[in-house]
């Protein structure tokens, strides 16, 4: 555990750096996958609607821990006893109070992770600051710890794409094609699926984000698969566009063609330094050149650690810059509403001098 | 479509009844249950920590549904076409003037269920009143259908709970009767678990909320299972607590015993007219003749729908009052930290002279 401890007390010594520059003396973190990032503690909020709980981290390098009975002994092994704050019953009450008698000053909190009603309650005792991805930012660069994790969850959705494809059958469900999937990820060790796993035969597979319904494989048809789990707390996301049967069509191997050429010409070129709309623009740049551009209607990629999408965003619009250590999603696609869509996606992390497919 | 659309419809013309009783001109229903609840529209949000969009009820007649393009199939199957709204890209610039556009005046909205960050953002196009449980007051009383549903949940759980009492064997981890019970309710239909399962061994079964771990089954000691399913939309909770092995101890027999009248007392009195507290009171009451209330530590029941956990809440603070169609759990325990702990939960509906064990 003190090894374990130390990663996220040298993390939340990162966060009291950001503090300052900000001029702020705390922050309320109620972002789950934050808190998690900077304590160990509960990396999912209560499946009842209700947070796990708080963190607190201040400019004078003492943090709590605010949770109810359930998180108790959990809060206990991520925190020192006294750090840690038990509420129950009318939670603002004794939470309110609590906070106020920490005479924390400037107090900063996460907009985007708090609801109105408990912006409500809280300000009725302390002034509370909004701040801006303080712990995001952070998050972005992963350590190496991080990014063996990822590797191995990346390991692990490979092999079921192995098994997957081996066992896709003519009259399988896109449901059951999804179900085998899952039950592969969790008896194979990971603790949940990162997403739901989206599978689109023929035309569905048009939709980036579709459902997996009742239509069935059929023999030569061609099948996208995007998928991931979470193992050892990290997330992986892969996709894979397969074709049931032994004919490829000729439409099929061109546009599965060209969209790993444009997957390929994107992680030669990807090194630290490029703007994150640059990496969107290889790809994109690629598909003008062979007049599909306008069916590539999603970004290049996205961030991707704790959370399946994390930032950065790779772009039009992406004006930061990659960096050594950030994990990234290299999936360009193309999409046609009659016929179909193929996509294919690898997770990089990004290195000194350029990058490395996970 | 249109019979289902038509219960939407129906619902959604008893909310605007309350609004009318409230002043409100119009609600913006963010909470994902409330909004599906209203029009059939997307039981969850996005897992990538998005909305999947906004209802809005309006107070004359026209209502509509705001989402992105990953949902706009779905958006005009539950809503004509052109009352629905599509944005992408910067979505508050898009949806702020859209919704000052239909110049609601009066336009309520959830404080639980809105970020302060997504309220910053619409409050600069139109002014926003806060509400409190329109929806969730309307969810409380459940019709025939849903009672179907969720007595279809429950006879999916208790088939569960069958085949998993019969599988356990000393030797297997928490972990491992979690996921077989998972995978039986995936398999038999649930789309989903309505919350993460419990599964307590022992000393474990005394934290009510015990996450599954690798402490293993042993002959002659107990395991508290608690666990539930989504089936059509609606979830399904329920508690047993098993002897493994033939050897029951006393201790264990007794406490069961206390448990099991407990709850049997509850429903035999539970009626329409009888408040939350005093349900409660009459597991608890018991539990004092036999002195042992002190180890009965949480709320007798909550109400479940949609969500696990609902309103009401069957605690000594419960002020509100049973009524026929509102469906609780009932679930006394007693908990020992040093030996485990038991607790028996049924659901059972209201009904118009008592109530009904699902």
């Amino acid at each position: 555990m003190t090894n374990t401890n130390t990663i996220y007390q040298q993390r939340r010594e990162a966060l009291r750096k950001r503090l300052s520059e900000k001029g702020l003396n705390a922050l309320l973190v109620s972002h789950a996958a934050n808190r998690y990032y900077l304590s160990g503690f509960e990396l999912h909020d209560s499946q009842c609607n209700e947070s796990a709980g708080w963190l607190v981290v201040t400019d004078n390098g003492t943090d709590y821990l605010l949770t109810d009975p359930r998180y108790e002994d959990a809060a206990k092994r991520c925190m020192p006893e006294e750090n840690v704050f038990i509420y129950s019953g009318k939670k603002f009450e004794q939470v309110g109070p609590f906070l106020k008698g920490l005479n924390l000053g400037s107090l900063g909190f996460e907009p985007k992770a708090m609801s109105l009603f408990d912006h409500e309650k809280l300000r009725d005792y302390v002034q509370l600051t909004a701040t801006e991805n303080l712990v995001e930012d952070l998050r972005l660069i992963k350590d190496a710890d991080e990014i063996e994790r990822m590797r191995a969850a990346c390991a692990l959705n490979h092999r079921v794409f192995r098994a997957l494809e081996d066992s896709l059958r003519p009259g399988q469900t896109e449901v059951e094609v999804a179900w085998n999937a899952e039950r592969m990820f969790r008896e194979w060790g990971a603790s949940e699926l990162a997403f739901s796993t989206i599978v689109g035969v023929g035309p569905n597979a048009a939709l980036p984000h579709a459902i997996p319904g009742n239509t069935t494989l059929k023999e030569n048809e061609l099948v996208l698969i995007d998928m991931g789990c979470r193992l050892n707390d990290y997330c992986s996301d892969q996709t894979r566009t397969f074709w049931v049967g032994e004919n490829r069509s000729e439409r099929f191997r061109n546009v599965r063609e060209m969209v790993r050429t444009a997957q390929q010409k994107a992680i030669d070129a990807i090194r630290p330094g490029m703007t994150f709309a640059e990496a969107y623009g290889i790809s994109r740049g690629y598909f003008e050149e062979q007049n599909v551009a306008e069916f590539f209607t999603h970004a290049l990629g996205h961030g991707i650690g704790l959370e399946t999408h994390e930032p950065p965003s790779l772009s039009p619009l992406g004006t930061g810059v990659l960096q050594p250590g950030m994990i990234v999603t290299v999936e360009p696609g193309l999409y046609w509403p009659d016929w179909g869509g193929v996509r294919w996606e690898h997770m990089i992390v990004i290195t000194e001098d350029g990058c490395e497919t996970l």
